[in-house]
C-alpha cells in the first residue's frame, strides 16, 4: 500500500500546505518515505465543516449500526497485517511484538465500545413519572439521558502509536457516543496513522457512515492543533501527551468564546511506597518488579514509576543493591523521537548535577548516540524532595528517583507534597495498610488509581478502570480515558418534560425496547413502565 | 435574633474589613440594618483553611451521619419560621407566599439529597473482579468509585434567596458528596444568609460536625468572590448568576496553576415555539400561560421566556392581541435590587430604540420609580433578530421578544441561530412534533431541557430533572445543578486495584453491605461478590 502522505478530509485538498515533514526512524536516525503535508488552516476547517455535516445524520444512527461500524474498524485495522506493525515498527523504534500486543489492546477496545453501544445502558436514563394529582403543583413527566457533544477533535499520543492514537481510546469513545472525530495525528509516527486511518475510513464507507465521521489532520507544528481548538464547532478535545501540550490546548479551550472540556492526560510521576515490611520480606522481588515497570518500553509511559519512597534502614540498603543490579543490566533502547530523548536527557542530566541526589544505578556506558534512553535510578532525601519541586516533576523515560524517609511521619509529608497522579502504588503486608491508613487517604485524594502490591504500568481496559487524577495529571479529574467510562466525556443530558411517547428517543419511551437500565422514579430497573393513562 | 453582620467563620476576625454594606428594601428603598461587614482576603483565607482542616474528618463521615446532618439542616431551616421569611421579603421584595415555597423546595432538597447519600449507589462502584489465570497477562481486581473533591466555594444566587442560595442545591449537593463548603453570600440578601448560615451551622454542631464544614463569606466586591476561586486549596466552584460573573470566575478558576472546574449556571432566553395549530386551537390559554411565565417573580427566573418564536398570520395577530391583554394587565413588581432593576431597564430601552423592533404591550404606565419592573412584551422580524446578536440576548426581568417567522424554514433558521440554552419549548400537536422533527433536533443540540406544550419556568427537584445546557447557559453542559445528579458535580472517581478487602471503602467490599447498585464485570446488581479464594 502506498502511502499518499496527505491529511484525509473528504474533499479535494488544493490547498495542502506546501510545507511537509518526515517521520524519522529512532533505531538509524534516517528519515523515512513519503514527504507528508502539513495541514493548513483550510484543511483544518474543511475537516470541521464535514464532521459538523456528518454529526446530524451520525448522532441519529442506531446503536446497532455504530456497534457494527465500531467492529468493522476493528477489523480493518486486524487485516492491515504486518504492514501496520512493520510501519509502526520503523517509525516508533517499538519492538514488533510490544506492537502486536498494543493492536490487540486497540482492537479489543474497539469492540468492547462496540459491545457498551449495543447494550445502551450507558446514556443514563432517568425517568420521573408525571404526578397530575400532586399540590399545590402537578410533577411534569420528565425523562432524562445523555446525547452526544459534537465534532471532537483529538490528539494522537506518540507513545501509543496505536492504542492512544488514531484509532484509539479517545476516538474510540467518542465515535461510540455518537461524535463524529477530527484527529491530529501525532508527527512521530505519520504512516502508521495514515494506515490507521484509511482502514477507519473504509470501515466507515462500508458500513455506510456519513462522509466526515472521521478525519485525519497531519502536521507538526503547533497551528494546526491550536486551530482545531479554537474552532467554533469543535465541542470537546480529547489529548494524551505532555504537561505542556496538554496546558496549552486547555488555556486555548478556556479562552474561545463559547469556552469547550478539554480532557487531557499529561501524565505524573506515579509515586511507589515501599512499607518496611515489603523490603524486609521481599526486597529481591520487588526490586525485579519495579526495574522491569521502570524500563518497559524505555519507560515511555504515562504510569512510568518516577518516584520511589522509602524509609532509611539496611532494608533500604539492600534494595537499591538488588535495583542497581537489574537496572545496570537493562540495555539502552531507542526512544520514540528526537525530541522526547533531548527531554530525557536533560530530565537526567538535572539530576545529576543537584547536590542533593545520588546516582544509585545506571545502564552500561555504551555509545547510546542521539537515539537512545538509558536506565537510571537516582535517590535523594525526603527533605530536599519536598523543597526542590523540581524534583518532583516528571522525567519522562526510563528513570526513577528514590526519595529516603527518616520515618513514617516524614512519609506522610512527602505523600502530602505531592501533585495530583495518574497512579499510587503501596507495597506492604494487609496490616501496614491498617497502622498506615492516613498514608492511604493521602494518596487516594491525590491519584485517580490506588494500586497494592503491584506496579503502575499495565492499564486494564475494563468497566472498573480509571486513568485520570487530578490536575496536573490531567485537566478533568472526574473523567477517565481509559475503560468504558470513558465514553461519558463526549455526551450531556437533556431532559424531555411532558413528550409524547412516540416522539421521545426509544431508550425514554415506557416499553423500554431496548430492555436498558433505567431510573424509573428513583429505582434502578429494566422493566417497561406500564401505559399512561 | 440579632443579626451579627460578619462573616462566619470559625476563629475570631480580628482583622475583619473596616468597610460594610447594606440591604436595600426593594420595596421602599430603604437601607436595612444591621450593617455587614465585608470580608478581607485575611477572612477568605480563613475560611478555606478551616474547610480543608474539616475536609479530612468530613469525608470519612458514614452516609447514615451525613444524611442526619442534611436532614438537621432541614429542620433547623423550617424552625426560623416567619423570621428568616420576613427577613428575606425585605431584603429581596418577594411577597411572603412565594418565599415560603421556595423555603419547603430548599428543606425539601436537603432532604433529598440526604436519602441519596444514605442509599449511596450514588457513588457510582465498578468492580471487575480478577482474573489471574488470563493470558498473556493476567486481569488485576479493580474496584472504582467516586469520593469527594475537596473543600468547593459556592456562590449564592440573588434571585433565589432560599432555594439557591446559602443552603441551596450547590450547597446540599456539595455537602452531600462529601465536600465542605465555603459559601460566598450574594450582597443583596446579607440578613438571610445570615439567618440560613446560622441554622445550617447549629445543625453541624448538633450533629458533631468538624468545625469548618461550612463558612459564610459576606461582601460585595469582586475580590472576595475572586480570592475564594483563586484560593489554592479549593477544588470546585458552584455558582448561579449572570453570564458576565460566571465568565469572571471560570476565566480566574481556568487562569490557576491548578484549574479547577466552575459549575456556572448562567440563564439563558429559553425560546418558547408556538406552532400553527397551537396558535389556532389554544392561542388564549397560551397566551395565558406565557403571560404568567413571563412575569412569574417579575420575570426574574433564568428559565424565564424571553424568546417566542411564531410564524406570521391571522393566528399570531389574535394570539398577539391576547397576550397584550394580559401583559398590560400585570402591575410593576420590585425588583430584587438597584443593579437588576436598572440592568432590566436598559435592556427594555434598547428594545424600544431598536428600529427592528416594535412593543406588543407594555404594562400601565404607572410611576414605577427606581425599583419596579414593568412587563414589557416587543417582536421583530426573524431576519432581524438572526442578524443582530443583541436581540438574542437575555433581558433579565419580565419581558419577552416575540420573532415572527416567515414559514417554517425560516422558524428552523432562528432555531440554529440560537446559543445554548436551559430550556426550549414547542407548543403544537403531536403531529407537529414529528412534521417538525428537524426542529425538535435542532433544540436538543442546543438545550438542557425540552418542554412539550408548557412553560419553561418551574424546574422540578428530582431524579430526572437537567438544568444545565451548552454555554453560554452553563460553563458545564454535562452536568445539571437542579436534581440528584447535582451531586455527581463534586466527587470524582478513584480506582483501587488488588485492595484486601478488609482495607476497602465499605461501597467495594464483597458483601454489599449497604446492598447497593454496584456494576460487577458489567452487569449492574445489588448481590454481593462471592468470597474471593
Amino acid at each position: 500500500m502506498n502511502l499518499l502522505g496527505t491529511s484525509l478530509v473528504p474533499e479535494p485538498a488544493p490547498d495542502e500546505g506546501s510545507s511537509t515533514f518526515r517521520a524519522v526512524s529512532p533505531t538509524t536516525g534516517e528519515s523515512l518515505d513519503p514527504a507528508f503535508h502539513e495541514a493548513t488552516e483550510a484543511t483544518v476547517n474543511r475537516a470541521v465543516h464535514a464532521a459538523a455535516a456528518a454529526f446530524d445524520e451520525y448522532r441519529r444512527t442506531s446503536p446497532e449500526r455504530r456497534a457494527v461500524f465500531l467492529r468493522a474498524v476493528a477489523d480493518e485495522i486486524s487485516a492491515l497485517g504486518d504492514l501496520l506493525i512493520s510501519r509502526a515498527s520503523a517509525e516508533t523504534g517499538l519492538p514488533e511484538a510490544r506492537l502486536t500486543g498494543e493492536r490487540g489492546r486497540t482492537v479489543g477496545q474497539l469492540r468492547l465500545f462496540a459491545d457498551v453501544v449495543e447494550e445502551s445502558s450507558w446514556v443514563g436514563a432517568r425517568i420521573d413519572t408525571a404526578l397530575p394529582e400532586r399540590t399545590p403543583v402537578p410533577r411534569p413527566d420528565l425523562r432524562r439521558m445523555l446525547v452526544p457533544l459534537g465534532p471532537v477533535g483529538v490528539f494522537a499520543a506518540s507513545n501509543f502509536p496505536l492504542a492512544f492514537s488514531v484509532a484509539g481510546g479517545d476516538t474510540a469513545s467518542a465515535l461510540a457516543a455518537g461524535c463524529p472525530v477530527v484527529l491530529k495525528a501525532h508527527p512521530a509516527h505519520p504512516g502508521t496513522s495514515e494506515l490507521t486511518a484509511r482502514a477507519l475510513l473504509r470501515a466507515a464507507e462500508q458500513t455506510g457512515m456519513p462522509k466526515g465521521v472521521f478525519t485525519l489532520l497531519q502536521g507538526q507544528s503547533h497551528e494546526v492543533g491550536l486551530s482545531l481548538v479554537r474552532h467554533p464547532l469543535i465541542r470537546a478535545i480529547g489529548f494524551t501527551g505532555s504537561l505542556r501540550g496538554g496546558r496549552a490546548l486547555y488555556d486555548a479551550a478556556a479562552a474561545r468564546p463559547e469556552p469547550i472540556p478539554v480532557y487531557a492526560e499529561m501524565g505524573s510521576v506515579n509515586p511507589v511506597f515501599l512499607l518496611p515490611s515489603a523490603l524486609r520480606e521481599r526486597a529481591d522481588e520487588i526490586a525485579q518488579g519495579l526495574a522491569g515497570s521502570i524500563t518497559l518500553g524505555v519507560g515511555q509511559f504515562c504510569t512510568n514509576p518516577g518516584v520511589v519512597v522509602a524509609a532509611r534502614g539496611p532494608e533500604l540498603d539492600t534494595f537499591l543493591k538488588r535495583l542497581a543490579e537489574r537496572i545496570s543490566a537493562v540495555p539502552a533502547g531507542p526512544m520514540l523521537y528526537a525530541g522526547i530523548c533531548s527531554g530525557y536527557r536533560q530530565g537526567v542530566e538535572a539530576l545529576r548535577a543537584n547536590p542533593a541526589v545520588e546516582v544509585v544505578a545506571e545502564a552500561a556506558d555504551t555509545d547510546v548516540g542521539e537515539r537512545l534512553g538509558r536506565a537510571a535510578v537516582f535517590k535523594t532525601r525526603a527533605t530536599a524532595f519536598m523543597e526542590q519541586p523540581e524534583l518532583r516533576q516528571e522525567v519522562f523515560g526510563p528513570s526513577s528517583l528514590v526519595v529516603v524517609t527518616e520515618d513514617p511521619a516524614e512519609t506522610l509529608e512527602v505523600a502530602r507534597s505531592l501533585e495530583g497522579q495518574l497512579t499510587a502504588t503501596i507495597h506492604g503486608t494487609e496490616e501496614d495498610l491498617h497502622s498506615q491508613r492516613e498514608l492511604v487517604e493521602l494518596l487516594v485524594q491525590r491519584a485517580g488509581r490506588l494500586i497494592f502490591n503491584g506496579y503502575p504500568t499495565g492499564v486494564e481496559v475494563s468497566h472498573a478502570m480509571q486513568h485520570g487524577g487530578p490536575y496536573p495529571a490531567t485537566t478533568a479529574p472526574s473523567t477517565t480515558s481509559v475503560g468504558t467510562a470513558a465514553i461519558e466525556r463526549f455526551a450531556r443530558p437533556v431532559t424531555y418534560q411532558d413528550f409524547p411517547e412516540a416522539v421521545l428517543p426509544v431508550e425514554l419511551r415506557d416499553a423500554n425496547e431496548r430492555g436498558i437500565w433505567r431510573m424509573v422514579n428513583g429505582e434502578l430497573t429494566r422493566d417497561p413502565i406500564r401505559p399512561r393513562d
